[in-house]
Order: C-alpha cells, then structure tokens, then sequence
C-alpha cells in the first residue's frame, strides 16, 4: 500500500530527478501500433497529486494517437549528470484557459510563437503511474518509483 | 519511392543528427499497454542499410516486451545544441558472437561490468522505418527522413 506519506517522498524525488531537464521526448504509438516521440518543454514541476503538464496544438498527429490510445511514455536526459528517467502514465488532452494562463512560461515561444494567442493551443495532462532512472551515482542501477 | 542514393543520403543525414549523442532512450510497450523507456548506450554508426545496434542482457524485461512486440522508438536528445531525433522501428534480439566482438567498446563496461563475458549478453537489432528531429536552427519545425 503506497500512503500519501510515501506519494509525497516519491513526487519529491521525481521532481529532483527531472529539474534540470528543461525539455522531455514524449513517446505514443500511432494507429499502425508505430511509435514516435517528440520533444516536449516542460512547463511546471510535478503536481502533488503526480500530475505532469505540458503545452501542444491540439489539431497535431500526436493528439490524435493519444486520443486514440492514451498510454504514453515521457523521458528525461541529462548527459552531463549521466542521468536517464522513464516516466510511464495516461495521457489527455485539456482546454483549460486558466490552467493555461497558469502554466505558460515565455521561453514557450519557441514553440508557440503567437503564446497564449495560438487558437489551437490546448494542454496534455499526464498522470503518472511509474518511473524508472538510472545515474552515474547509482552505476546505472534500475530505479523504480510507483506512484 | 526512395532510390538507393537518397536512402544513402537519408542515413549520411540521420548519421550527422546523433553522432555526437552517446545514449538513447528505447521506448517498448509492455503486455499490460504501458510504454517503457530506458538508456541504451549507442555502439556504432547506423549502418547503410539503416540498422542500428544496442548491446543487452538477453533475460531483460525490454527483451520480453520486444518479443512480444517489435515496434519501438529510440529518441537521442542534445539539450546543448536543442537537437531531438524520434527513431522509430523494429527491434529484435539477435546473439551472434562476431557481430558482438565488432562492435564492443570499453565504455559499455559502466552497463555491462564484465564485457564479452557476460554469461547473458546479445544484441539489439533495430531496423529504422522513419525518424523525425527537430533543432533550434530550423526553429524546431518538425523533419522527417523515411527510410
């Protein structure tokens, strides 16, 4: 059984683990069982309730595999740490103009280059059921946090 | 169609995106729907007929979900360049012996401590249908070579 006492140690040490990782490749599986990734900035730390945010198009390929199959997988890099985090969860599309306004940061522009102006722009909420990592630190050792 | 000058240009490209990317993150789904991610530590070129190669050990769960299902991704992330490169293809565990030795490097020793004496050692054969890649020179609008 995984108390909230647990839940909170396991999103803190997620947190750590990613917070210096600016940008995650979000992986789905496409209508012929293909999967593609894509890099996704983040926008916000994990939520308490192990909820990870991130800003896309809604009218794009991805949202289509997702709404088609919502299992998706988020990874982290940091070759300077030598740092490697799997994240494994559910994923949907919201259009919340609040959450919206709430999460936008300005290097978004990038990707967005109209912000919070894009008519298409939508939010993927994804749910965290586990993750995976591996460090120098730990010689590479698998790591595993259930949520 | 895709004359063999252009699948020899399409790879020359694909080559130049990852060679100086040292670990991707393999993505395969598991029984249960759920996708899985982890470092894989790259060994070589991606070869002229589009494969690339990963070592493994062989009694891995990754090795169970890719027999069970051969579709998986390798993403490469630069985050100092911001270069993301998708792979997505076919995988399979392949145990042959001189294809082991042609390829090992020292490096692979933080994964594999024992070298070419791991009792369970093989290899990752990944036939390479299609990337995507993004970089902040081309504004990160998405490119896709087709293999």
């Amino acid at each position: 059984m995984t108390t909230s006492t647990d839940q909170n140690q396991h999103i803190e040490k997620l947190r750590g683990l990613i917070q210096d990782i600016g940008c995650g490749m979000l992986t789905s599986v496409d209508e012929d069982g293909s999967l593609h990734s894509r890099p996704m900035d983040k926008t916000s730390e994990i939520e308490s309730d192990g909820t990870l945010w991130f800003f896309t198009n809604a009218s794009t390929h991805k949202v289509f595999e997702i709404e088609h199959r919502q299992q998706v997988n988020v990874s982290f890099t940091s070759s300077d740490k030598q740092r490697y985090v799997s994240i494994s969860g559910i994923a949907e599309l919201v259009r919340d103009r609040n959450k919206m306004q709430e999460l936008w940061k300005p290097k978004l522009k990038a990707w967005f280059p109209q912000g919070l102006d894009e008519s298409d722009l939508a939010l993927l909420k994804i749910k965290i059921n586990r993750a995976d990592y591996w460090d120098s630190q730990l010689k590479f050792q698998q790591q595993t946090i259930n949520l």
